[in-house]
């Protein structure tokens, strides 16, 4: 909890707070009063920049001037080029040649050194380790570093400042990362709060390792929520999730699509599959709430609009 | 002046002040530090709320108990039912039988009793005091009303506790409403603020009434900015607005449209055409305002996800 808190005091200088925003039209479906924390207008347009800048700004000087390296093709990519800019540190950023191209110029322009790999025959862990090495450059892991969870953390610790104390909290799940921070403040400053993470239903690896005691791994699953990709839970976050986890649901592809389309017309807020996690999971009742004091964290909004037109037609199409 | 402070008083209990973003990317395009006022995330979905609470909350309750009738098609027909459900006052809204079904329906599922009329061969005007005369109903204008501009202009109020002194405002200018308020508020409390006004190139009856000293009417302008299609300036925001506006520009249709989608991409943000204004004259380079500290107002976000697609078709079949 030092943690968070020393994070929350680097960020001041850098972030401001991102808004919680209620919608009358979201306290009728759920009969809750719900807070969404609105990480989509976070900079970088994710809660990433959190972690990534708190765990970039805790180096030392020398380490700095060594620079960092980062393995990511989305949110976390534009977090750690934003926050190396922002504390004059080289960045390389190694990113599949076949990312959007808008996304690998957007790094770029950031000032940092992108590096692309051939995603079918080239393995992304050894080049980014080998690039490490031979360049002496500190690695920004995405989501299983103390200083990354706790930069994340602050999202919780500023929304419960924002909102009071909070029944439920519901959080999108992937590596863990802000779910972990999220665990170590609410164990800390509001032990009531059941915390919730969403999974999507063929990327329930969470969901499958705490039945199983361990962590397992799954095939690469198959979803639109690109942010929630991963094989494996986080080593460090799977300890600290598995203490403060109450419990996790999922949610399915078609509901994700209609929770960013509810959020577009009823919040006037542009919402990126990973990030609606929470929402799709309250829009479809997944979740008992009635009656309670809710927080939902949203959080990202990254999504280029001709996507998001794709992606919006899909769900037509299909109803 | 006073009345604004009451104003906001009263909207104190039913909405919480709107969010205040910045956006380095908007920063950059501008060389100006911009702070955006997000009335697109106000209670309704549009500023319009702020004017007919006002207006409806200071009415007495022998007078509430008589009922409201207001004329839109748009956000002024939702702000005023929300307004009227919130101090449970039975409410008339006119609105053209061919306005979106999904408007028509919101409206009455707030309560409000909807008369619909045939925008061609019925006069609106007539119709709405027929109906105030038959039964005894008072009218919630939508800007030409001392309690309406004194809502509007807690908007600005808001604005300047949240960013300090501004070298500039720019803000959507239809009927002239917010811009009246805006007015008021900056010349108690900000004189040294310039005070810029956006109409569409199609629809400038401001800009022209300006130049001519007086009201002048127009041909309905032919615009997507929904919001701004009047004929003639307000009477009473008209008297304001001269005496308090230093500049109006205006912007064209595919001007609106690559803010809206600007605004979707970079600041995660629904922007509706009128909303989007004030954006649309800062991207197109309408201002000259380097290094200047800037507010802009985003007055709504209330448009249908189908419709968004639609105008976003055609932007991209004009590149």
């Amino acid at each position: 909890m030092a943690d968070v808190h020393a994070a929350a005091a680097l960020l001041s200088a850098v972030a401001a707070p991102t808004p919680v925003l209620t919608s009358a039209a979201l306290d009728r479906r759920t009969r809750a009063e719900v807070w969404i924390k609105c990480e989509n207008l976070q900079r970088t347009g994710s809660f990433k920049f959190r972690g990534a800048y708190t765990a970039l700004a805790r180096l030392g000087a020398a380490e700095r001037a060594q620079g960092v390296i980062a393995f990511s093709s989305g949110n976390h990519a534009i977090a750690v080029a934003t926050a190396a800019r922002e504390r004059d540190t080289p960045a390389v950023i190694v990113m599949p040649a076949d990312a959007p191209p808008g996304k690998l110029a957007s790094v770029a322009a950031l000032g940092a050194r992108v590096v692309t790999f051939d995603r079918y025959t080239e393995d992304r862990f050894a080049l980014t380790e080998r690039l490490a090495a031979d360049h002496d450059l500190i690695a920004i892991p995405p989501y299983d570093h103390p200083d990354v969870i706790a930069g994340a953390g602050t999202t919780t610790l500023e929304l419960l400042e924002q909102t009071g104390a909070l029944d439920t909290l519901v959080i999108p799940l992937g590596g863990g990362g802000q779910l972990a921070g999220a665990g170590v403040v609410t164990a800390a400053e509001s032990p009531a709060t059941r915390l919730v993470g969403v999974e999507t239903a063929t990327g329930d690896k969470t969901r499958r390792s705490l039945r199983a005691g361990r962590r397992i791994r799954i095939p690469v699953p198959r979803t639109i929520a690109d942010g929630v990709t991963g094989e494996t839970p986080g080593e460090l976050t799977f300890a600290i999730n598995r203490r403060h986890l109450d419990d996790v649901v999922v949610v399915h592809d078609h509901e994700i699509l209609a929770a960013m389309a509810w959020m577009f017309e009823e919040t006037k807020l542009v919402v990126e599959p990973t990030g609606a996690l929470g929402i799709a999971a309250l829009l479809a009742g997944r979740l008992e709430v009635s009656d309670q004091r809710l927080g939902v964290v949203v959080s990202g909004g990254n999504i280029e609009l001709r996507r998001f037109h794709a992606l919006m037609r899909s769900l037509a199409a299909g109803r």
